[in-house]
This record gives C-alpha cells, sequence and structure tokens, in this order.
C-alpha cells in the first residue's frame, strides 16, 4: 500500500476514545488522567502499521487539536499566571494545533485497530495524525531545564480558555 | 494576531536550515549531527511566539518531512534489517510525514527569529510547523522500554531508502 505526500495537507490514521467531552475538565498534560479507559482507534486501512508496537512501554501521539480555539502569539499557560510566548507553552492553540502526547501503551490489538492507553490528555474524538515509538535515547532528557514551568502548580485540569467559539 | 484553526491544513511558521542537503548522509535522528550551524528559521509574523523559550535547554521541533517518499506500513527502519510495522519505527515516510526531534537550543534571537539549535537530523529548507518546549515531567521517561530498537547499532546516517522520487 503506498500513497503520495505531496502538498500539506493532512490525513488523520485514527481516532481518540476518551472520557472527555470538552476541555473544561480535560487534563492539561498526559498522565494526569484519573479515569482510564482511553483508546486510540486506528483506521483498518493502517492497521498492519501497528506490528511490533507491543515492545514498547510508551507511544507519541500526535493528534490535530480540532476544537482548540484560533492561536495567539501569547498566552496564559494553564500552569501559570502570566502571558509567555506560545512556542514556549503546550497551549493547544497553535499556528498548527499538533498536540504531543507520550501516552503509557496498555495493549495493541491489531485486528481491532485498538491501542489502550493511559494518561490521555485528548478530547473524545480527536483526528490521530501519526503515532511513533517513545525511544529513551532520542526523547528522554531527565536532566533539561524547563524555563518558567513548574511541576509543583495546582492545575491539572483544562478550563475554558483555549476553547473558544469555533467560527466554521 | 490571531488565526481560525479550521480543517486540516497546514501552514508552515519558519523552515529549518541545515548542512544536509539530501537524505544519503543525514543524521538518523537528533544528536547524531557531527556538522553544527543548524538553525530553525521562524517567520517573521511568528516570532512573537518565541517569548520565554530561552528558559528550556531542549525543544520540540515539529517538521513536515516533505522529501519523504510514500509511506509504507511496513518498513525496514535504519537500526534493523527485518520489516517492522510503520509506527513502531521512525521512518520518516509515514501518512502524514510529520518529523518529531527533540534538539538542544543553543540561542534564540527573538528579533531575526533564529533558533541555534545542536543535533539537528533534518534536511535543509524542511517546512516547521511547530515548536514545543521540552518538559521532562511530561516528556522524559528513561527507563521507557524501547522494543526492537538497539542504540548500539553502527548505522547512524540515512541512505536512500526513503528518499524514493517524489512524484509532483
Amino acid at each position: 500500500m503506498a500513497s503520495s505526500n505531496q502538498g500539506i495537507s493532512l490525513r488523520p490514521i485514527g481516532r481518540a476514545e476518551t472520557p472527555y467531552k470538552v476541555q473544561p475538565g480535560t487534563p492539561i498534560q498526559p498522565g494526569l488522567d484519573r479515569i482510564g479507559g482511553s483508546r486510540i482507534v486506528v483506521f483498518e486501512e493502517f492497521r498492519e502499521g501497528l506490528d511490533d508496537l507491543e515492545g514498547f512501554d510508551r507511544i507519541w501521539v500526535v493528534a490535530w487539536m480540532d476544537k482548540a480555539a484560533a492561536f495567539r502569539l501569547k498566552v496564559v499557560p494553564y500552569r501559570d499566571n502570566v502571558l509567555r510566548g506560545l512556542f514556549a507553552t503546550r497551549a493547544p492553540s497553535r499556528p498548527n494545533p499538533i498536540g504531543l502526547s507520550c501516552l503509557e501503551i496498555e495493549s495493541v490489538d491489531r485486528e481491532s485497530g485498538v491501542i489502550k492507553v493511559k494518561g490521555a490528555d485528548l478530547l473524545d474524538g480527536t483526528p490521530i495524525l501519526d503515532l511513533k515509538p517513545y525511544i529513551p535515547q532520542v526523547d528522554a532528557f531527565p536532566e533539561s531545564r524547563s524555563g518558567w514551568f513548574s511541576a509543583d502548580h495546582p492545575v491539572i485540569f483544562a478550563d475554558g480558555r483555549f476553547a473558544e467559539e469555533r467560527r466554521d
């Protein structure tokens, strides 16, 4: 099976199924989910590409955050109370609203295309653009400085600040 | 400044400037670059979003790998010699050829939009879709199992296997 990658247009390979229907109350980062039961469902035509994934503990879920409001270049992130440059935040309202979530794999079922995951921070129905294995050698830098970000900040669930009414 | 995120169409926010003009000889992963001097150049209209990035050691560079060949659901990755499921590899030929590189920040110049980076594994001219701060609390899992991937594999530069002639 082959396809062309010409131009810049996207084609979802699957969708997220999660307990989160609206932004308020959705975990703002992976790993903060308290409900569980989330799944990535890969469309039939792409399922062959799931082979060998079960050897990995974690997966990068690259999602198209289709419910995010129009972008702003300065935002007040959930874990801060001052304006920050958008590209120094993980806010969903971006010029290209591509989400990046490192999720724990619970199971992979190649036949049904279902990947059960832990820690989902995605809205239900979010289109999935890509899946990549998490490889610590190229992805894990535990000592990396993280600027304004404070892990101790008490906010862990979204409010409506990036969920303005869409205009389509 | 605001824009709509309607539909699934992409809009580059900048481009990569690297020493790598063709896939053969390009590092296959971040951190394997031996030449240096790579930069991410952000277009003027998006530069305000670079504020506060200098507090971070590393950045996620989300790129559109426009020179990748059409995707295949089973590929022989650079660091292996058997067919693997595409989504268990980081091969560039994907249904949505979105690249994910964690690069070290050397400097950020908000005025010119230039981010000097270390470890680039991107072709020169690659469109950049997004930049996100690297945050160890949500991105670093050094103990994560990584399946077939072997860090000891001697191959660190690409050949032409994912660079078939484009048809546009």
